[in-house]
């Protein structure tokens, strides 16, 4: 597994050394990223280099190839991610200054007692005085985390705290992580009912299939405050958009084309039932699993069997299998799109494609579903949305499209101005398809303004 | 109800205008807070001035005595609690600079597998590396807020932001609301049991009498983490100091004397039990309700349903019914210590009570409840503690006592250093007495340290 190290090395202070040092990483095929000087002796330095290695068996050519080096001397080695999520990676905090008896009299007793008294009178002035018309609810319980499979709730809560992250950089919303111990859907669903009130919004996550279904369709029946299974619908507003991006430089014309999905787990279900939305003239699916199969046939989609049956039809391919190497080259149908979105290993590599007579190819490195969910949150959350219907998700997906440029397949995530661009639109479709329950809200002042970077 | 209003004013720019509007204020017997210039023009100036005013007769009569003034006139007229609320009081955040591909790749995908797979092999690992053992659930179903009554969870939400505001300025530590919508004491403890794992601690809070007693009773059986009722625990940890401050100041030993606890609700059953533990020789209580005097019974302690036999051989007094005046002068013990708690109207003036011949008076204008919570939940954190046992409260409440100024009966609650003292002593409390899983911890070091204050 790839993987980005930190090297702390002490290396002699005389021209050429760092170079040589650079030169024997290098030899070991890693790339090297960041290098921070840390100490600046007399004969010495001390250098923090950022180093990122295939696997396990590079990482040691690395380490023999620099313990090779006399007067090189490796300090500490450590993994980046684990360091830096040291003290884990959110925060609850004061949006209010708390430093006088006077402010304690505002912000708790007596104080608050109007505040609680207004919200009893007009339960909608909640969303006034309190923090949970800008927040979300991140629930798992941690049955389907990543590609790691059913790790448990805790050792899931990583990925719950960064998809917090990213609302609060994205969104300026606060997510909050609810780990739910049950497996059992019907127990996820009374816990999240039952705490519901205290959230604007529930974002859930890594819950196998189909347990996710079942927990979305029960949970959007019963509350009134958007519900949206991120592994599903997130990564099909994301792929919708790589998809019309893929069409729009391949010149097709995603309406008049037949799509196949390979790979109908929660993504590849969303993003079938998305493309229909979005009006292609037929989707084909395929999967190993015959009730994966019933549901997209359930949803209007026309399910095989069969692989090869699938290729031969489709002009526009999306595979979303988690098998590396899936799609031969003699599968490619010519002339086809091609969007092999499995990471880290596509099911065929784009030039691969390319040259078995594709006419548009691309991997998913760059697909990323942080893309979607944090605008769609903001959107749906700013017009008090009861729900995240269709014609939002297809607002997203356009919005994510438009903000590509020419020659990317998806935009920059790390642009405020596109999950803005998403919450805008969203907003926007919220209210023309009646899900919105406030109308005239200007998008960017309803919420909370996104942090300063850094 | 005293109320603090914000009046924004515009003031003819000469000199003695703003005497004479201070004046009228003051007329009305309505006192003056801070007052900031918002504008300053040729002719006018625009003044916003915090006036605290009893109720809404002196209101009616403050803006009677302004308009009466030539060539002043009223802008705006705001509850200062209520502006302060707008946009609720608390976020949560980042802790970690995302800006750019690389930070994703290390606090989102790939790099998050890493740390999932760390914590499903190793889960104490979660402590490390996430926000897990830092945080507070801020549990109520909002049955039995302030002196506002079932108020349900919604409009009881304002209580548990300005709780989590307290968790992040005093503690560190994130306070997350959890609102519950059942008001069944076991679909509460259901819930709360289901999503306990994404959090360090369980503050319960407005939870009805029994209910409170039952859940707290239940979770401290189920779970491994510490669970306090606040309304029970913190406030008898504040009232015990308090308690302590009045003994010393009076010259009385409280393991010698008769204590008599007036009102038996959440707060009363818990200051018996706590001044129990200290080692009074005889804790007698009294109130309406027979459960309630029952429980005493149950805890060690002697129940009366008669106010004037407890009056009559208590030489230390608590009160804590919520009832006014409740306490006549003629009960009065002559050399007894009298501490009326409740808020705002004591059961008896301090004066009063020292007229008819205690030795010592008080009334609650000064004890509150949050000088305890934070730096209990801090310390108990810290070392891992599996509960909060009697000898941890004991210590934060002589830590509290500690803390206290000579003429003092609690400290300043705004001042840090409160706050990490009682953490520090509750920590080693939990060492001493085997609650705690980790020893040798630097409780200062432990945990998050607090934010710059402002």
């Amino acid at each position: 597994m790839e993987r980005d190290i930190l090297f702390r090395l002490k290396i002699p202070r005389r021209p050429g050394a760092l170079g040589t040092v650079a030169a024997e990483i290098g030899r070991a095929g890693a790339l090297i990223g960041e290098i921070r000087s840390l100490r600046i002796g007399r004969d010495f330095n001390v250098r923090e280099m950022s180093v990122v290695v295939s696997g396990e068996p590079q990482m040691v050519e690395v380490v023999a190839n620099l313990r090779s080096l006399a007067g090189v001397e490796i300090v500490s080695i450590d993994d980046r991610a684990l360091r830096r999520h040291e003290g884990g990676k959110i925060r609850t905090v004061s949006r209010v200054r708390c430093e006088t008896l006077a402010d304690l009299r505002d912000l708790y007793t007596p104080g608050v007692a109007r505040v609680c008294l207004a919200i009893k009178d007009d339960p909608t002035l909640a969303r006034k005085y309190t923090s949970v018309g800008a927040s979300v609810a991140i629930v798992t319980n941690g049955t389907r985390v990543l590609g790691l499979g059913d790790i448990g709730p805790l050792a899931s809560l990583p990925v719950m705290e960064g998809k917090s992250v990213l609302y609060d950089r994205f969104a300026g919303l606060s997510g909050v992580p609810l780990l739910c111990r049950s497996k059992d859907p019907a127990t996820v669903v009374e816990t999240v009912a039952e705490v519901a009130s205290g959230f604007g919004g529930i974002h859930l996550e890594d819950i196998r299939v189909p347990d996710c279904f079942a927990i979305e369709r029960a949970l959007e029946e019963r509350l009134d405050i958007p519900v949206m299974h991120d592994d599903q619908h997130g990564t099909a507003v994301v792929a919708l958009a790589a998809i019309l991006c893929a069409c729009r430089s391949a010149g097709v014309a995603l309406a008049d084309s037949v799509v196949g999905v390979v790979g109908l787990g929660a993504a590849g279900t969303g993003i079938a039932t998305l493309v229909m939305a979005q009006g292609a003239r037929k989707v084909l699916g395929c999967d190993r699993d015959e009730g994966a199969r019933r549901m997209l046939a359930e949803r209007g989609g026309e399910p095989l069997a069969d692989l090869d049956a699938l290729m031969a039809r489709a002009e526009v391919v999306i595979a979303v299998t988690g098998s590396p190497g899936l799609l031969r080259p003699s599968m490619v149908r010519p002339g086809s799109v091609i969007l092999a979105l499995s990471n880290p290993v596509p099911e065929i590599l784009p030039d691969a494609a390319l040259a078995a007579g594709a006419r548009f190819a691309a991997d998913g490195t760059t697909v990323n579903n942080a893309l979607a969910y944090p605008g769609i949150f903001r959107g749906a959350l700013a017009v008090r949305a009861s729900r995240v219907n269709g014609p939002m998700k297809l607002a997203a997906a356009r919005a994510i499209a438009d903000a590509a440029e020419e020659g990317e397949i998806v935009p920059y995530p790390l642009d405020p101005s596109v999950h803005l661009s998403v919450a805008r639109a969203v907003a926007r479709a919220a209210v023309a398809s009646g899900s919105a329950r406030e109308r005239g809200v200007d998008v960017d002042a309803a919420l909370p303004p996104l942090p300063d970077r850094g």
